[in-house]
């Protein structure tokens, strides 16, 4: 069949993202410091040296579950900072930042979550830069410490709902309740039909 | 010293809350996986003999350290079923969580999204029946799945906001600001001084 020699061609990297996709499950239901090597390799019928073939350590499987999120999140992030009002800015910082948590709900609640892997992403990189920047955007609005609450509020609340309440609503409709919250904690009025760049000029 | 001679006389006692504290600490900075016995015992500069002596188990050990939290809850939650309307209800669950989150602050934003955790809650309790109730509550004045989406954001916004803007705001700014942010995201208009009880006459 043409999946059956699709994955003979590209066997290797075919391995490469299914340790990727059953890393990300366990970490999500064991946490990372309660998944192990042997236990990906387990899940993924495949021995410990397999696993090593491609990742040199948990730490680097890590970073290769979290890397294309902390890429969505830049791109949200440089989009919203794009806009021209403080009002267009918070609203594209919302919808992007919530589509993103929508489309990887399985993880974005533990890993933001999760202080080994903060710990790790905080030591690594930007992390802490990326989420500087999206609470001020968000409390553009209302700068000080009562904006930079509901901000924080706006997104740890995103990022757990979408575990909580991720398994009776599909992605579009639980994108559109969660963007209308947040809207609500940020004060943002909702814009006309995807009018916060005309709004703007 | 008095303190010298308390310590004495309660030692037992005093060494169990103290694993207690500590442990409290470890299963924040490193998730609970994250944690030994031993890490715990060195921490505190004891043996794990002597661990052993006041919990069998790291598990009993967890247990030890989120029963108190779940008592606030529950207390919390009958106190809000009390009351006589939606809205008094919804203001009481939103005040009381808030409280309970910001008393354990350190903890909550932790323990609330540790898959772990949650697991060995759910298999040993009634975390579930807690969970629901709150959401019922605080969803009461928009039932249906937009509400519950709403409860959703605030509790887990709460409980990861505590954690992350913990450091620079005293107990009473940071819980007067998430009772705001709470309110906005439900829709509940701020009481007069105390007054939802007046108000449900």
């Amino acid at each position: 069949m043409a999946a059956q020699a699709a994955l003979k061609t590209s066997g290797a990297n075919d391995t490469r993202q299914r340790l990727i996709d059953v890393a990300a499950q366990l970490f999500s239901r064991h946490s990372f410091a309660g998944t192990s090597l042997q236990m990906i390799a387990d899940e993924l019928g495949v021995t410990k040296a397999a696993v090593y073939h491609h990742f040199r350590s948990r730490e680097e499987l890590l970073t290769a579950v979290v890397d294309p999120i902390l890429g969505q999140l830049r791109a949200a992030l440089e989009k919203a900072e794009a806009q021209r009002t403080s009002h267009a800015r918070a609203e594209h910082m919302l919808t992007g930042y919530t589509a993103l948590a929508v489309r990887n709900r399985t993880l974005v609640g533990v890993l933001a979550a999760d202080p080994t892997v903060i710990e790790m992403l905080r030591s690594q990189g930007d992390l802490e830069d990326l989420i500087t920047r999206q609470v001020a955007l968000l409390a553009d609005l209302d700068p000080g410490p009562p904006g930079r609450v509901k901000a924080a509020v706006v997104l740890a609340g995103i990022a757990g709902a979408v575990g909580s309440t991720g398994t009776d609503l599909d992605d579009d409709t639980l994108r559109q309740y969660l963007v209308e919250a947040g809207r609500r904690t940020l004060g943002l009025r909702a814009p006309r039909r995807s009018v916060s760049a005309r709004r703007s000029r």
